[in-house]
């Protein structure tokens, strides 16, 4: 059975005009590999109503999972989950589980529980709250989106809550050969390598160092015999 | 005049998988932004050709103009070339001035311009060459698409010379500043400002520090001015 596939839908402004550089699609990109889910796509989208809502429809028809990071907090800017909630045609309102987390929290933190706080308890009709350990003000899963906050530490342990709710199917695998030669003096090699492994992926990313050239040849796959076998090859057949 | 828009599509296995974080969306952000275009979109997609033609033809059709990285070196996975080609329905294939940029380069290092590097003078019909001081390897524009490599130092050069050619608007100026208290506790201010300067893009990032909480408010427009007079109002109405 094929692994699970995946889009993330990045929600950030401060990410579009330069300001920010985003650190979630890494980490995440690097928990879904592990968990055998293949992430396909990754979208960036402004903080803006239509482009949300156009996005998250179409990565939702298109992937098994879609995880959103960003704007779920208690300010004017955090419009995500309206338009996820207006993306599933489904109501939104303050719900009484989320609240109770957050008047929970509050009591103990002695800070108040005002209308721009309580905004962070607004989640759609049906949808399933995610745990956050750091800040308490949760995500939620609606159908097959899991939406998350935008602040890293919050988005990894948001993601720590889900990911072992979620199937995952074999993890992918990878094995790296640093080659102290010209991209262009071991395409051949590779082409023939690609062609005589077809269950593997074989990825070829040149470096310059010092003036000298060289390439990380990077094979991926489910199966660590398969990949074993194909940087075994590769090493003897690029061996200078 | 509204500012021209742009998207970037990134494209490459190794950032999906997670091995690779990607550089180069917060390079072009910040350029686009000094240059007076506005980034809306970027998309990551894997090495796969209908994936790289579905979305360089949304995008090509959404924004008026389409930023690509990755894919356009001598190795078998290098299929961007062909797949912006055929989106366009233009005929490939290595091209003269290509060809010559490539001859006199490789002569001058002494390597040999084989067949796998020769697929980096495969150029569409009509498309204009990009510039690349760093390898000589070119870029090219086709429509309103710029084809760039996905390596650091030769993308950020390709942007260095297409970027000049093109129109801008009014640069993205932005300010901001740090407020010592909770987001929960400044979002009704925040969102008074926000329906006060609609003319300005006003997002509020919060952080935790040693168990303090506290954020930053960032205020962008086009107009020094205005960013002036909102974020001299900020600094009164939370100042505790």
């Amino acid at each position: 059975m094929p692994n699970p596939t995946a889009a993330m839908l990045v929600i950030g402004d401060e990410i579009l005009s330069g300001r920010t550089r985003d650190a979630n699609m890494y980490y995440l990109a690097g928990e879904l590999s592990k968990h055998g889910i293949d992430l396909k796509e990754v979208r960036v989208v402004s903080d803006d109503a239509p482009a949300i809502e156009t996005a998250v429809k179409a990565l939702s028809d298109g992937f098994d999972h879609v995880f959103t990071s960003g704007g779920i907090g208690p300010t004017h800017d955090d419009i995500t989950a309206d338009c996820i909630a207006r993306a599933f045609g489904a109501a939104i309102d303050v719900r009484a589980d989320a609240r109770a987390l957050l008047e929970a929290h509050y009591a103990k933190t002695g800070l108040e529980l005002n209308a721009a706080r309580l905004r962070m308890a607004r989640i759609p009709d049906g949808a399933t709250l995610i745990d956050n350990p750091v800040s308490t003000a949760p995500g939620f899963t609606l159908g097959n989106v899991h939406v998350m906050a935008g602040v890293p530490s919050v988005f990894q342990a948001m993601v720590a809550s889900i990911l072992p709710t979620l199937t995952g199917g074999q993890p992918l695998l990878s094995q790296t050969l640093r080659i102290d030669r010209g991209e262009g003096d071991i395409a051949a090699t590779l082409t023939q390598l690609a062609e005589d492994f077809p269950d593997l992926t074989i990825g070829c990313y040149p470096f310059q160092i010092n003036g000298a050239f060289g390439a990380n040849v990077v094979v991926r796959g489910t199966d660590g015999v398969r990949i074993d076998a194909a940087v075994t090859r590769l090493a003897r057949e690029t061996a200078q």
